[in-house]
């Protein structure tokens, strides 16, 4: 890391590339000659459309996004994004399954009751605590649901999705705040893919949607303007002014994964060998538990704890005063997380896990 | 202007203070000894607790909200607003008012129309093409309307209310996107303000909701949960995710106002002199026109033209060969537009009126 900065564990917003970082603060003051800086540039003009169109085509290439897809930056985060799923994508039969394995999947299909009159859970994990996710055959599908909706990692519970679930006809809409662009994706598996951008993209303030061209245009009459995907394809995701400056940093985020890691292949093999290390260690010791069960465990965000609630906040203290933030657990479930997004290093895995080490022969019991 | 920047006349999003950029250009990659960059920090930690608190509280001073107000940071921009205020505002009796007098003042009345029983147009000034503000003789008034929703700088076509409206109980609604910190408000006459911050505030990316406490906590159950004033207000913004980076710069922005301005009357000051500058020179010459009544001109958007559509090309096309930036008028009413914000210096206008000035004497007919 450069001089003075710290492992950032945070699960959103999170680290960035250093990289990218480096380039934006080059170019804060004046682009590219433009004489502006990309914050206070016309979202109309010549020089951002090439930034916006940027963002669009590197992340169509990076992602190997169908030509059939639209590719949307709106406003309003995955929460924003629970709405208008089911206002642009619920209005053919009004009914919608959603799998619930975790906070966010369980905000989704809360939100898409709103608005759906058929809104049911195909399956849900609550009962384990969401630790796991459910498998296929525990999946109650309606065959005549506008969309079945899952959320791809959560980031609370550590857990994700390692198979893609099989739903017929019945589009598969999936939130990926906390996994896009950490490995390849098959696009064309998906209705549609969405993702608050504050974790493997770019900073907060804009949520990405992919969605097949031919479920669009059919929106609720009472979709706000902002949110009308069919009219948001057509006017280029400008109906009003987009939150210019994340987008940029899609552009930059995307043209890294591309140009410096090579790809979201390698981009994989580099999150599976910092979540191997990870994961292994806790495996090989018992002062730290993980309740995850292994085939579902998240390469993004690792859930683990002591299992004594004033140690585990000595540790998120500790390791807070010793260069590594954010690593205390989300407030629903405690304990520790680190997240691991693309842009933490292996480095930072590493270090973390001597600091694990060390705090844990400090503070070993009996 | 520092070396290489240009002035920038963009209406939105616009030029912002240099020193607030170097502040944050210096701060970019660790700010104040965090090891972070705002970019990256997530919006429950401490360190950006104080950067958004900071943002409201410096808000509320500078324009001196009085403490029944909630001040809140929501996404969508002000074309999101429209709903959200129909949604929030609009559930007591169904009905409200609309004043149109420009090109988002009808697009609020549209949107308003998807959620309300009865919506209307209190005063409209199309049949004048926009060029002037309704009078209060003129505005018929629902007495049993949920609010009266005014824009209170039309940026397309460079006008502005100079008064108040009165409406008895009827709470005041004003998008103040092109004016707000601009001069000074009573904030007290109004039910609601807002404004998307890419003008005078920040970066594109929030919006500013500054409401009445009574007003709130009667959302339509259609409501995005994002959008819930009430909830909220009770979350400080915050239900997800909030546009981390462009709230810091309502913060820096905010203080710049306060510790470098002055506070809104030493703005309001510096706003009147620069279009005082710029009018004066229009009126003093008959090679650009003004058709807004002079009563009713915007001291933030100033719009003219020549007359010949090939000569207002010439004019867009060499002044941004000359190191001025964005003054092609808006594409529903072509011609040329000065958008003259908090943040261009004096210096900017005076280089416009030499070079415009100049562009006359080179350009004229007959």
């Amino acid at each position: 890391m450069l001089d003075g900065r710290i492992y950032n564990f945070s699960a959103g917003p999170s680290i960035l590339p250093e990289s990218v970082l480096l380039k934006a603060k080059e170019q804060f003051l004046n682009y590219e000659g433009s004489g502006m800086s990309v914050l206070e540039m016309s979202h109309r003009s010549k020089v951002y459309d090439e930034i916006i169109c940027g963002a669009v085509s590197t992340l169509r290439e990076v992602m190997e996004v169908p030509d059939n897809y639209k590719i949307l930056f709106l406003q309003g985060g995955a929460t924003g994004m629970f709405a208008a799923t089911a206002m642009n994508l619920g209005s053919r039969t009004g009914a919608a399954d959603y799998v619930v394995s975790g906070n966010f999947s369980g905000g989704a299909y809360k939100e898409g009751k709103k608005y759906l009159k058929d809104a049911r859970i195909a399956a849900t994990t609550e009962a384990d605590h969401f630790t796991r996710i459910p498998k296929q055959n525990e999946l109650v599908l309606n065959p005549d649901a506008d969309y079945l909706h899952v959320c791809w990692n959560n980031t609370i519970f550590g857990t994700t999705w390692k198979y893609i679930p099989e739903t017929g006809n019945v589009p598969l809409v999936a939130d990926m705040s906390s996994s896009i662009l950490s490995e390849p994706v098959d696009v064309s598996r998906y209705g549609m893919i969405y993702a608050g951008v504050q974790k493997n993209l770019a900073p907060a303030g804009v949520a990405v949607v992919i969605v097949r061209e031919d479920l669009i245009g059919n929106a609720m009459p009472i979709t706000p303007k902002i949110w009308d995907f069919a009219e948001q394809a057509d006017k280029n995701s400008m109906i009003n002014t987009p939150p210019t400056y994340p987008i940029y940093f899609i552009k930059l985020v995307t043209e890294w994964i591309r140009d410096e890691v090579g790809g979201t292949k390698a981009m994989k093999a580099l999150n599976e060998e910092k979540a191997k290390l990870l994961y292994d260690y806790l495996d090989s010791q018992n002062f730290y538990k993980t309740t995850v069960a292994g085939e579902d465990r998240s390469m993004m965000n690792v859930v683990f704890r002591t299992g004594d609630p004033d140690l585990d906040k000595e540790f998120a203290d500790l390791s807070s005063k010793s260069g590594f933030s954010n690593l205390k657990g989300h407030r629903l479930v405690g304990g520790m997380r680190a997240s691991i997004y693309n842009a933490m290093p292996k480095e930072g895995v590493e270090a973390l896990i001597a600091f694990m080490d060390q705090f844990a022969k400090e503070h070993k019991r009996g």
